[in-house]
């Protein structure tokens, strides 16, 4: 099995909060994330890709296409926005780590069939300190 | 000359927005960082601290006394926060990783004189690839 | 399948001696790790947590509740001490990055089952240039 | 199931083209990565060997002497050298990071059997925002 | 004194040979960077500039028009480039890391004049292992 | 002014402790460092140093020469041992980051100017959350 990973990053405001809970309830569970006025991460996205060698390139899938197929449906839509606000795909969402990155599979994963490939794993890093990894709905 | 630096983190929501201006102006000034929901970051701040070494501890500088200082005085008011919105200290001002930079200096010197030290050198990183430092008024 | 990680970090001396070699058979086979005096390391510990996502949260585990149990358990055992004299769990063991991250396995992986997810994976770096990977008795 | 990753890294040359295409499909294929001059990588080498902890030494396998092999068997092959033209093992191929991964994997695999241990996986960076990862022909 | 750093990257070829020598004094002093069929690098370049902070931004210097002069005037000319043969500033040069350290510097200082700040710094790092700083013919 | 800086690394056990103080009384200063059975660190050194660039070479000074020095007169000491006991030049001394950091210094400044440049900085990071800088004695 062979594989291959594109990092991508974006910049992005978002809150962790239930409406259907008191604000005190949010505080106890989400603390610190539920400040109501935002707060914001440097996110890290990693996408792996699982392929055979193809002979005339020695690739599995060309890293540009992967890069720009990232920034049209996934970077352009997060960076610099309000996760909980400006983001479609997470409309009425919880937008935490896990949420997103289940979210950006399903934006991506049929576009890397086309190219012969498959979508492996999407891992995506709120911090240095934790990150969420998504191996797709069949594994 | 002998420095010791401690690094800490916070994660927090901005927007670059001058109200003088129009919305286009803005737009044009600041590109995605106007966007008006906030976006966000993981910031790193490290603090720089110059003196002599005690001669009973070896130390320029207590790091557990800077720490606590650093927590107290700006973690616990920008982390999980939104600059524009929250932070007392940035009220009405353009929270650019350069303005943050000289108010954080501002809160802190005189509480290191107080130990036998200086206050050195404030490095505020937004991202991997910005980042400012401020060494002081004097310099 | 979908986890999340979360990092703890923490400091602590070690040797690699097997009491019943030689001294020149413990220098032969662990080099410079066996310097009879200690050496230590900045070690980073990597928890990876397996569930689904909680409706309510979009968590598939609180990372504070995490947090907290890592440093209970975890790291107030390890941080700062002598790996060979001060820690109970590995108390007449080789203290390898291998080891430690078994026996750190051992330490919590009911406590996340009592959350409703599963302890998927620990993954221990000693330096930048080795680490170790867990997946579990039964994997 | 339990790993140890051992890194080691090189610096080396390289283009992309193959030479049955015209430089203009080339070009359109690979883009910067065709330059006919050459351009190179600090890439990053992580082997990961699967085992059992041996007990007189709390290792799957003995570090030093993974590292030795790497050195022998790969680094001393690609450091300061250029892919295409110096490498006897990558003669003919195509120089990308798959190919390179794979390559690596058939150089050393039979020498960790020896140690009673087992090659798990290749991973390779040719820079921060891309690396591929083998797990052999097997998986 | 407050100062602001934008980083930014490129991947390129080069080798360190002195024409005047023959091939074993090169080896001798250049080592494995005299291999005549070229090596390379992911090098990392960081522009520190210095000024005032302008009222209307709060910004130094706008970071999108360092960048693109960076990208324009710098690494458009050296990414995915043979330093010795494609570059025209480095033509007949000794391609050491100091040496495209002070090139750079030459390529800029100008420009960012004219935006009413000043050149401070040019960082260069070649690996994790070693960089060089260049603070101008003045400091 | 043009510098070039060179990392080693090192891992060591040390632990903070003035011998004129109570337990007690080291506990409330130094914290855990002060835990008697030791505790370690991965430490990372970046050595600076400052010169002329040399027509030949276009190096300011051989990063070979200056890396086999470092390993010979510091690394080798350091390396694998314990700072309070195993390591003459340290003999005596409280080893906190910053008195390492001054003895660095003296061990290798004549050695730099028998080369024709200049020691300009010891850097030292006993953790990412904390490094010391030292200027040398005359700055």
């Amino acid at each position: 099995m062979l594989t291959i990973t594109r990092r991508e990053r974006f910049n992005a405001a978002h809150k962790l909060y239930n409406d259907k809970w008191s604000a005190e309830k949010n505080k106890e569970v989400f603390g610190k994330c539920a400040n109501e006025n935002w707060h914001g991460h440097n996110y890290e996205l990693f996408v792996t890709v699982k392929g055979e060698i193809q002979e005339e390139t020695g690739f599995i899938i060309n890293l540009k296409w992967l890069s720009d197929l990232l920034n049209r449906k996934v970077i352009d839509q997060l960076d610099h926005m309000n996760l909980n606000l400006d983001v479609p795909f997470l409309k009425g969402k919880m937008v935490s780590t896990e949420v997103i990155a289940v979210e950006i599979w399903k934006l991506i994963a049929d576009d890397i069939l086309s190219q012969g490939a498959e979508l492996f794993r999407i891992k995506l890093m709120e911090t240095e300190n934790n990150f969420v990894e998504y191996w797709g709905p069949n594994m």
